[in-house]
């Protein structure tokens, strides 16, 4: 039977005991030591009365501690549930109802965010992660310190071990299942699709309370070492790199795009790193470019997959993403290949199987598919059917198994009876010279059902007007795609990751 | 939830559809093409009424075609059984008779072992795997080209997948469960610890009913090529590797030795293959360094496990392989590291779990352990206990995860109290210059318990006496340790991988 995540730890802590586990600044723990650190933590969460099976909240930025109560969660058999710490406070209040956490452990610099009204009745669980005794407020350091390491609990590898909710930006954020048997099957092929190695430097680069960072648990699993970016910022990403001797991460477009634009660039010295990965949303060829010349030395991969599948899905080789960039390939638009233990099929919106090349709704199975939504049954029917998760885009792949993302479920339009791909018009939007930024959307309309709408950000110090955009779009598109309406905004509404929450905009506009 | 084999190999068909699956001689399938004949051949063991669940036996040499067959039963949710086509009739009888084979697929030029008067009951299940009909036996060709491809069978990863007989050298042989999942968590794990990659060229040098081939897997699982020789010699060894381009293959020492002795070694082109793994039996560090000097291109590692773990437990990383090499490291004497999702303890004889350094009785668990012997609840219950496996080797783990093999535990000698590992003596008496090999083994004593015997094969044109060697080994070992009995033999019994036979040793020595 497949070990838990506490079972592999105290494995990783016995047979990997004297190499570095994690290094911070100047400070290093071994596997050794820090997976006895886990074993306290896990008899911390016993001494505080959190039993197997409860949930505990983690708001914090990234580092060793958050990793060691994560670790130490999976080890008493608890659940842990990070929270993205860019949260209003009634969404933060939702997820802590739904995921009645018994104790909320708080980084020191966010425990005001808990004094809000909404998150009051909540004030009595938390726990100051990172400073001391407080306000009448336990402090993590002195519960450790007053606990003793325990055995890890028994529990079924398909027990829950993390719940993540996403989805937030749309009313209430659902809470994702994420097994030990999810994450680690997950974490298996993710690494050895990425060729990773146990002489590899990990950065946490991506927030922990983003399921990006489970792709560090492969690294976990095989003894390599893992540091820490508290917080994004391209000075303090470089300056990770060159101190720690980083050899792996995993990025986002957005950084990758703020850090190659940094001044601290020109500087810096990234020749230890390896290996960096990309996802979250897809990147302009022209950027994969830059990024290439910008890390020299590093082979990049492109990768794709939700929270719901642990989270990755696909990978691009590392070695045939090399050769597509110097190629110039069209192989650049895809997200690589399914993983190893994932299978992946497309679907018409009547359910058939589509052949090689067509586009349609993307399904996937596989170890690394969550069981479902916590408290959402309704939810969890309506995306797992017959062991195959519908992940909500609408994708092609290719005869080699190369996986080209359209768009998002949601985002396609219907107009006239016209199924619109909003990608496609956003593809030709940006062809025009003075379009800094854009997205498509489809607008209700008594009419047409849906109505295509561009909303623009124009480069500055240009005058484009709405009529000039349609001409653009005629000589490029369909006629049924070219939007029937044109909006201009100062800036888009992004999430953490730099994501366009068209959602938002469509709020905006509908109105 | 995990993909079968059967799914996995139809994920496999349509996501690495134009690459190359499988080349023989001049000929090859793409995966597509290679996907697409599993499935006809699923259907034709539907045509023949075997159904999910039940068994069918293949009694062949490698190839393809003996991978297209179990991937065909794999397909159609039925159990492959590969038999070891060195065993007597009588042996065969027990396997086909336990594992109640529906179908028995058998190489042309091995058909007339079934004539033997133990095996003719069997005779109207015999297919003729590679030639035509004939003497009224069904030839698997016709019966391929009779039948349709068929939808993979639902199965559960938990259901068997193979069946493959071990332990046949001491009375009745038992037949190891191996499921879906047991042997897809072992190939990605792994695969991952050998850092396999898509581009490689797997040779199936190994006896493909032997588990080692199941090492392979991973290979299938990532979309490489699989070549194939059909039987062992050095001369073929050499020659499959530059004409196919091998870049990966698993041995077992004996074969790397006979071939190093060989001489098509000083004509061989081996460049292409970048790593080799090596098992099953331990390697001498002097053979160790002349296998890396015979092959300079190859990145060398050590792996262990049984048929129970589907069968790998250890991989020694062959990046720090190479450097063991070049160091002369004591480390070179153990089998490296457990597996990622492989957990590993030492016991003493009373089941207490022993610290880091100390010697005893190695438990394996994880998600790649069988789930027991075919018909045998007892040996069963025996062997596996808590989720632990009890793999019937004596070893210590020392502090930095590396295993050392120390003896078997059937071959432990207890004598006069006292705990004797053959390997300690053997070691001692490979240190006299006369001896050519060498095995250690306890004979039932009415006093003693046991009294350690040696058997040896002396070199060539020397005069070894027994007293000379009792007395070189009273000089390096303790003497409760010290051989009391000394036979000498013209050679040793062996299995087909070079293992010497002890059981046989003792049974010829004990009368």
């Amino acid at each position: 039977m497949m070990l838990t995540l506490g079972e592999e730890m105290s494995r990783i802590g016995r047979h990997y005991g004297n190499r570095t586990a994690v290094v911070e600044g100047s400070q290093s723990l071994s596997w050794r030591d820090f997976s006895s650190r886990i074993s306290v933590a896990a008899g911390m969460l016993q001494e505080l009365g959190v039993n197997p099976g409860q949930r505990v909240a983690i708001y914090a930025r990234n580092s060793a501690l958050f990793d060691e109560l994560k670790w130490g969660a999976f080890h008493a058999g608890v659940v842990a549930v990070p929270i993205n710490w860019r949260l209003a406070p009634p969404e933060i209040a939702h997820i802590l109802q739904d995921s009645t956490c018994e104790a909320i452990f708080v980084e020191n610099d966010f425990i005001e965010t808990f004094n809000s009204t909404e998150l009051l009745p909540w004030r009595n669980k938390l726990i100051n992660l990172t400073g001391s005794q407080n306000n009448g407020l336990d402090s993590y350091q002195q519960l450790f310190h007053a606990a003793q390491d325990v055995d890890v609990v028994e529990a079924s590898p398909d027990d829950d071990a993390l719940i993540l909710y996403t989805g937030g930006t749309t009313g209430r954020s659902k809470g994702v299942r994420l097994s030990h048997s999810n994450i680690i099957s997950c974490a298996s092929a993710f690494t050895l699709a990425t060729r990773g190695q146990p002489d590899d430097t990990y950065l946490h680069l991506a927030p922990m309370f983003h399921s990006a960072d489970l792709l560090a648990t492969g690294w976990m699993l095989i003894g390599a070492t893992h540091t820490y970016l508290p917080m994004f910022s391209p000075g303090g990403f470089l300056n990770a790199i060159s101190e720690q001797q980083v050899t792996m991460t995993i990025a986002v477009p957005t950084m990758l795009m703020m850090t190659l634009t940094d001044p601290a660039m020109e500087s810096a010295d990234t020749r230890s790193l390896r290996m960096m990965g990309f996802g979250a949303s897809p990147m302009d060829p022209a950027w994969i470019r830059r990024t290439a010349e910008g890390f020299p030395h590093t082979l990049l991969f492109n990768c794709y997959g939700l929270t719901e599948t642990s989270p990755d899905l696909t990978v691009f080789d590392p070695e045939e993403f090399r050769q597509a960039v110097q190629d110039d390939s069209p192989l650049l638009a895809s997200v690589g290949r399914p993983n190893c233990l994932v299978d992946l099929k497309v679907i018409d919106l009547d359910g058939n199987t589509l052949p090689s090349g067509e586009t349609g709704v993307l399904l996937a199975r596989g170890p690394n598919i969550t069981k479902g939504y916590l408290n959402l049954p309704e939810e969890t029917a309506a995306a797992l059917q017959n062991g195959w998760l519908r992940t909500g885009d609408i994708a092609r792949i290719d005869e080699d198994g190369y996986v080209y993302l359209v768009d998002r479920e949601k985002d396609l339009i219907i107009t006239g009876g016209e199924n619109v791909y909003s990608s496609e018009v956003e593809t030709a939007l940006y062809q025009h010279p003075d379009i800094h930024e854009c997205a498509v959307i489809g607008i209700p309309d008594e009419r047409l059902g849906q109505l295509v709408t561009a909303v623009i950000v124009a480069k500055p110090e240009t005058a484009l007007e709405a009529e000039a955009v349609i001409d653009h779009c005629r000589g490029l598109i369909g006629g049924y795609k070219v939007p029937r309406r044109v909006e201009f905004a100062e800036a888009m509404p992004k999430n953490e990751l730099g994501k366009i929450l068209k959602n938002r905009l469509r709020e905006t506009y509908s109105s």
